[in-house]
C-alpha cells in the first residue's frame, strides 16, 4: 500500500541485526519504513571476537571493540535503538512483540510488518556454572568481558586460571590469561583441544600451547566447583580438583532460539533458525533471521550447519537488509573457513575435517605436506604444514587445514576459494599463486600439498 | 621399438630443464631413456629470484640458492649433466645437437630422440652496456651475482649505485643495495616504477621506496656511461649524468630463443617458443619447451604471454617431464600472479591491469578499497589497499592488485584463485574467507573491495 509507513522490528542489536537495519534504511527512507531495534545489552554492533584481546591487554580500551554506537544508528540511520530492552514474546498472529525494559522496568508492545530475528548465540553453560559461585565467567558479551576484567584487576589478583573448553574461544582465552601472568590450565573433555581441525593438526596446536606454559588436560570433564566464601577455589574433575581463582567458560555456544521456539518460528535440523537464500524464515511470512541464531548451508557437505562467526553474521544481516529494502541479495552459504592463532602459531581451516567427510558419506584421501612459509634460504623461513582432504573418485577438494609459525593462517583463503569453486586437487597443482622468496618456496606449500594429494589418488 | 634405448637431450640445466629431466626419469629407467643435460653455466637448478637477497646479505651463502647440484642429478637421477657446455646448434633433421665445451675447448655432437629446449631468458642489455666498461652488472645468473658481490666487496667499496629499470628485479636490487649501505638511484624510462601494477598502486610503492632513501628518477632514459680508467663513473641521461660506482641492470629479460630460431623451432606471437598444453612445440615433433624461453596462455586475456618466473618454469618442466615419461599432464596457463616486497611494503598482483584489460578489448570498472590487515583495534593493524578490475557487462573479475604494509602480498592468492575460476565480483562478496581479529576486519579487505566493485557495476 503506497503511502503507508511499514514497520520493521529487529530483535537483537548486534552485528547481524544492525547490518540488516542499516541496509534496509539505505534503500528505504523513514516515511516508508520505521525501524525499531531492541537490544537487551548495553551496546550495539561490537566485536565479541575481540574480547580475548581486550582481556589480555592487547586491546586497551573496551570502546575500541564497538564498531558503531547506538547514537550513530539513531542519528545517521534513523533507527530507533532501544538498549536494555529484552524481547520476551513474539506474536506472529497479532504481529507484535513484547519487550521488557531491563533498567526502567515495565514493558512495551510494538507492532511489526517485518521482523528480523537476530538474537545471536548463548554460551553453553553446564549446571555447575549456574550455582552462583563468584569467579566463573563467560566471554560472550562486552558485559561478560567487563566483569572478567574487574575480577582479574581485583586486589589481590587471581593467580590460577582454569579455562574450560578447548575451542577457539578457550584457546584464545588461555593465551590471554597467560599473557596477563596467570598460571593457566585448559580442561577439555575430548582427546584434543582445537577440535575444529583433525587430530594430527591439533597436536601441533597443543604442542605450541604447552610451549607457552599452558597446562592442557584432555579427556577431562569438569563436574563441579569447590568454593571458599562464595568464591571459586577449584574445579572438580574425576582426576581430582584443579585449583582456580578464576574460571573461564569456553564451551562453545548454541543458537539463542528459546524465544523463537515459543513464538512458533521454525528451527532447522542444526537447532538454529531455518532460513532461505534471502534470509527469510520459511513458513513464517515477514520473519527474517540472521547471524549466530541462524543456520547456514555448508556448500561442501550440502547440510545445514550452525557456525556462529562475526563475518557470517555481518553478511547475513546485510543480505536480509538488502532484501528488506526492496533489493535482491542471497547468502550463498559457507565452507567453514576459520583462522586463529596461539601466540605465534597460526591455524587455518576450511571445508570438512576427516570426520565430517566420513559423516557426509564421502570416500576420501588425506595428505599432510611439510613445507615452509618462505624460500628455505630466506631469513625467517618457518615450517608450515598443509593438510588436504580430497574425494577419492573425483579428486575434488573437500577440506584443508594449515598450521604454521608465521604468515600461515590466511593462506587458507586461497584453499577456501578453491573449495568454493569445486576445484580438484589435480587442477589445483596448476594454480598460479604468488611466488617470491620472501613469501614462498618456488613450489608453494599449497601446490606441494596438492601434488601430494594427486599422488595419493593415483595410488588408489 | 621395445628394447631400444631412447635419448633425451635437455638444453639448459636450470629449473625447467632439470624438472623435465627428473620427472621423465621417475617414469622411465636408464635402459629405456638416456638423459643428457647441457648447461653453459656452472650450476643446475638454482634460485635466480634469490640473487637480490644474496647481494643484500640477507642470504649469506651462495650455495643456499642451489636447489639441487649436478652430482645429485647424476647419482640419484642418472642424468648426464654437462656443465659449461653451450649448445651452439640444433639439427632437427639429423636429430642432433652440437655443444661447445666452454672450459675444455672442442665440441661434442649428440643425437636425440626428444629434446627439451629450456634455455631460459636473457637480460635486456642496451648498447651502452656492451662497451666493456667495468662496474656494470646483470643479476640473471649466480655468476652475475658473484661478479657483482666481488665488485661491492672491493676496497675501496663502491658508494653510489644506479639501478637501471624499475621492475621487480630493479626494485629488489635497489633495496638490496640500500641495505648494503650504498646510496641508490633508480632510473626508470616510464612514468612509474613497478609497472606491473597500475599507476595509482605503483605510486604507493614509489612512496615507500623514497621512504627508505631510494632516489627515483622516472621518465628518464640512460643513454650511455661515463668512465674513468675503464671503470664506470656515471650513467648519462638527457637530464644530465648521475654519478655511479656501480650500475645494475634491471631492464627485464627476453626469451633466449636465438638458437631455436636458427634451428627452425617456431616462436609464438610473444616472441617466446610456442607450446601446446603438454609443452610440445607444434610443428617440431619430439621438441619440447619449458620455462623462461616458452610462452604461456594467459587465462584471462586468452593471449599467449611471456612471463618468466621460477614457479612457472618448475611447473612447465614438470609437465613436460611427466609427458616425456609416458604420463599425462597439461599446463593450464597463467593468470599473471606476482608478489614482491619493498622493505616492509608488500605488493601482490594478478590478472590484467587496466591497460591490459583495455588492450584485450574488455569494458571494465575498477575500484580501490582502503582497509586494514587486521581488525582496526588489534595491535599492529596497518593500511591495506585492494584494487579490483571487473568486466562491466558480466561482473567477472579481470584483475586485482594489493599493496599493504604487513601480511598483504600473499592475500593475492585468494584473488588469483577467484580469477582462475572466473568468479564475478558479486559472487565474491559471499566468499567465506578467514576471519579473526589478528588477521582481518570482520569484512575482509577482499570482500570490502568486492562490494565496492558491485556498487560500481550497479551505477553503470
Amino acid at each position: 500500500m503506497v503511502g503507508v509507513t511499514q514497520r520493521l522490528i529487529v530483535v537483537g542489536g548486534d552485528a547481524a541485526g544492525m547490518a540488516a537495519a542499516s541496509q534496509a534504511r539505505r534503500r528505504r527512507g523513514r516515511a516508508d519504513l520505521e525501524i525499531v531495534a531492541f537490544e537487551r545489552g548495553h551496546h550495539t554492533s561490537y566485536s565479541a571476537c575481540g574480547i580475548p584481546y581486550w582481556i589480555s591487554g592487547a586491546v586497551e580500551d573496551r570502546d575500541e571493540l564497538i564498531a558503531r554506537d547506538p547514537a550513530t544508528f539513531r542519528s545517521d540511520f534513523d533507527i530507533d535503538v532501544r538498549l536494555r530492552h529484552e524481547v520476551t514474546a513474539i506474536d506472529l498472529g497479532r504481529r507484535e512483540v513484547v519487550a521488557r525494559d531491563l533498567d526502567g522496568g515495565g514493558e512495551v508492545r510494538e507492532r511489526f510488518d517485518d521482523l528480523v530475528y537476530a538474537t545471536g548465540a548463548v554460551p553453553t553453560k553446564p549446571d555447575w556454572a549456574e550455582d552462583g559461585v563468584a569467579g566463573v565467567f563467560g566471554v560472550q558479551t562486552l558485559d561478560d568481558g567487563a566483569a572478567l576484567r574487574d575480577w582479574l584487576d581485583a586486589d589481590p589478583a587471581p593467580r590460577r586460571a582454569v579455562v574450560v573448553g578447548g575451542g577457539y574461544i578457550g584457546v584464545e582465552m588461555a593465551e590471554a590469561l597467560i599473557r596477563r601472568g596467570l598460571s593457566v590450565t585448559l580442561v577439555e573433555q575430548a582427546d584434543q583441544p582445537m577440535s575444529t581441525v583433525d587430530e594430527d593438526m591439533a597436536a601441533l596446536v597443543a604442542e605450541a600451547m604447552r610451549g607457552i606454559g599452558i597446562d592442557i588436560r584432555t579427556g577431562t570433564e569438569v563436574t563441579g566447583l569447590d568454593q571458599r566464601d562464595g568464591r571459586v577455589s577449584a574445579v572438580v574433575t574425576a582426576a581430582g580438583p584443579i585449583p582456580a581463582d578464576v574460571v573461564v567458560l569456553g564451551l562453545g555456544v548454541r543458537p539463542n532460539v528459546a524465544l523463537a521456539e515459543t513464538a512458533g518460528i521454525p528451527l532447522g535440523p542444526s537447532g538454529a533458525i531455518r532460513v532461505d537464500r534471502r534470509m527469510r524464515v520459511p513458513g513464517a511470512p515477514g520473519v527474517w533471521a540472521a547471524g549466530d541464531c541462524a543456520e547456514s548451508l555448508h556448500r561442501v557437505s550440502g547440510l545445514p550447519v550452525h557456525i556462529p562467526l562475526g563475518t557470517h553474521a555481518n553478511k547475513q544481516g546485510r543480505v536480509a537488509g538488502i532484501n528488506l529494502g526492496g533489493g535482491y541479495a542471497t547468502f550463498p552459504g559457507v565452507v567453514g573457513t576459520a583462522v586463529t592463532k596461539v601466540c605465534e602459531l597460526e591455524v587455518g581451516r576450511t571445508g570438512l575435517r576427516e570426520r565430517d567427510a566420513a559423516a557426509s558419506g564421502f570416500e576420501f584421501v588425506s595428505v599432510v605436506a611439510e613445507s615452509t612459509n618462505r624460500a628455505g634460504y630466506y631469513p625467517g623461513a618457518r615450517p608450515m604444514t598443509v593438510k588436504l582432504i580430497a574425494e577419492r573418485s573425483s579428486g575434488r577438494l573437500l577440506g584443508a587445514q594449515i598450521v604454521g609459525w608465521s604468515e600461515a593462517a590466511k593462506r587458507i583463503d586461497a584453499l577456501a576459494v578453491a573449495l568454493w569453486n569445486g576445484m580438484t586437487v589435480d587442477e589445483m597443482t596448476g594454480l598460479d599463486l604468488g611466488y617470491a622468496p620472501p613469501y614462498a618456496p618456488v613450489w608453494d606449500p599449497v601446490l606441494i600439498a596438492a601434488r601430494k594429494a594427486v599422488d595419493a589418488l593415483d595410488r588408489r
